[in-house]
């Protein structure tokens, strides 16, 4: 199979992005709905609706665009060299593009108003350090299931986020063009616009931190 | 192995959709039952229920016909030239048959009048919307892991039905089959027959525009 | 690897029984103790422990033994000439023994009196009817994945009786051997010894249905 | 690739324990959050969030370092002579180290005081007798799918430990680090430290009885 041209990968992330953020939002509010008021049961359900979606389209889309949906993931990239600086740079439009996308069809398809602005806040020491936790973990999973066993990135993404969204205080957003578009929704996966920067600050030390383990961790001895 | 004789073709889609209706009516009707009022609950035994069955039908009765059982799948698949049209023609009958017979078992199953005609209103343009995303997801996933990773589809399907059952207001019927067949089933997962040709037209509309998209987006470059 | 003896097959059949009544029983009295009267959450729990012990226990012994556990499934073995029928006398013996051996083991670790007899009735036309579709079902994935897809016999048996356990009303035992196991349990899988033997006969029509069906099903022709 | 040095596989033991508990203790506070009071919904978050992150782990460092994050399994192991005995007395220090940190860092993470003594007592013959049964139950999957389906190693143990969470009265603890861990968390998965010990030594008895059973059940004839 010849290589994907850069419209079509930039579709792909496009594309990708904006059915992961209208699974993220839109199992959100399907589940506060349903749930009666209980939040554990709504978490359930988005939680695996989550990661369901994403092993699904990083099975999908991976093939064309490498399914990274997330300017952390496509840093991470372009300093090992996997991805052109180009490329890299295209990439995070497509996603924030995308990723909005999505959050107004979820919009859509639940009757909300399609123009929002998120007034949950998500402050405080404990969640900035979730969210460090949180992509270090995403990365860690890309990183070494991508060099040692590729044929189960895409399930480990997925089983990886069910569990990070219950063991971070934050549920894991661990993805800055996710959590720009969760600010454009007052919902159950909403996200304050004066909460954001930190998030994104903390997702991109996660990052690198990852990058900087793993970096070490994966190199096998010559000789033995 | 050789190829299966049409009738054995037939009798797979027949019988993948009366076992798929049936695990839709019944695991609709047995989470209503147990959940105590509690919607989330059921919605989640219905979904992981019909997702965990989808993979199974696939598993075993693809390598038969295909295993569509959905007249949008083979739309697509006919247009694209997979499928001879006459079989193709033939296939959606033995799917609707299939389909409404097996929510007849789901009725006897569980002590229900057999016939019965859902009045469960599925109306309004937020659903109808629903299902041109949940149809247009569904042949996305159906086209994109079939042809760049084939052993994938199986999983792929049922996870991606999982999340749609979350995603989208209408819980994702994405299949004209189904949409008939649970018009006969006045259960949590019946819909009224008079919301089911606007569902079926949304359907069809999502699936033919995944076609087309993907039609496109799959297309490599021939010289790199 | 050579042929394991028939000393280890009946161990093994005997252990695998075990390990899944334990899993029936004690995921049964861990769900409904925690669930607070929603018996959703504890059929989920108990769905959720029995489909993910089956996917385990037929990996682990089925290069052994065939991981069987279920004298309905070695029944059709037998017909099928897939295991000789001194084999096939002797596999259900071990199965029963085991299968109680697992209940008692669960009342043990539950701090449960170990002999108990149920007082659940379970009859009627519905269930038993329930029954015949279970294990038809059940047949149809060992069969026709067995036949299509050897490598994905295990998670579709998980994923089936997660399915199963929603989708009929008796919740799918389809397993004579621990139909007489949870016989002798007084907690939420138990099933009224009087029950009992209508659930075995069904269980026994319902795979000999699927031997039958499938037999001619799985026939590919020769010529083409 | 060559093979790994032992400060690597000593790092990838102690990152994979410290994650490992990280997602115990910090599901098991997030499901307690959310549940308002229903025990079964915080378990089912916490277990299927451990076995979700398990395979995922054992996707990633077990090419490194085996993935074992358990003194038990790293005992067996080098009783197998799988592992030399230097290393297999350096292993444990590595899990405990890192198990601690991680349930510290989940403390972090959800603003706890990290320094914490479990009040939780979990004691008796029928909890001690689970840790028996779940520990022996552990480590017959590991023998059992690493000698005849290794690819199958990490998805069996996490689709194990989901199933033991709620088939065992203790809901599986089975890994004397993550014991001693937990008893420094006085939340939803903690032990009172007075409690470890029985449970620690339970778990060492059935690795061991495992590590019998399985080392007679696994040999195949020769001659056939």
């Amino acid at each position: 199979m010849g290589a994907f041209s850069l419209s079509r990968r930039l579709a792909a992330e496009g594309l990708g992005s904006a059915l992961l953020l209208a699974v993220v939002v839109g199992s959100g509010v399907m589940g506060e709905r349903l749930a009666g008021g209980n939040a554990a049961l709504a978490l359930l359900a988005n939680s695996l609706a989550t990661g369901a979606a994403l092993v699904v389209l990083i099975w999908v889309l991976g093939p064309i665009s490498g399914a990274h949906f997330n300017p952390a993931v496509t840093l991470v990239a372009a300093l090992r060299r996997d991805l052109p600086w180009r490329t890299a740079l295209a990439y995070p439009i497509a996603q924030v593009v995308g990723a909005a996308a999505g959050v107004w069809a979820a919009h859509a398809m639940f009757g909300e108003p399609i123009l929002q602005s998120s007034a949950r806040l998500r402050d405080g020491e404990a969640l900035v350090f979730s969210e460090v936790v949180a992509t270090f973990g995403l990365l860690a999973v890309i990183l070494g299931a991508g060099r040692l066993r590729p044929e189960s990135v895409a399930p480990a993404v997925g089983l990886y986020i069910v569990a990070a969204y219950w063991f971070t205080a934050s549920t894991s957003f661990a993805n800055p063009a996710a959590t720009i578009a969760r600010s454009l929704s007052d919902t159950f996966a909403g996200i304050a616009p004066s909460s954001a920067p930190a998030f994104i600050l903390a997702q991109l030390v996660g990052a690198l931190l990852a990058a900087g383990v793993f970096g070490w961790l994966l190199k096998a001895e010559e000789g033995s």
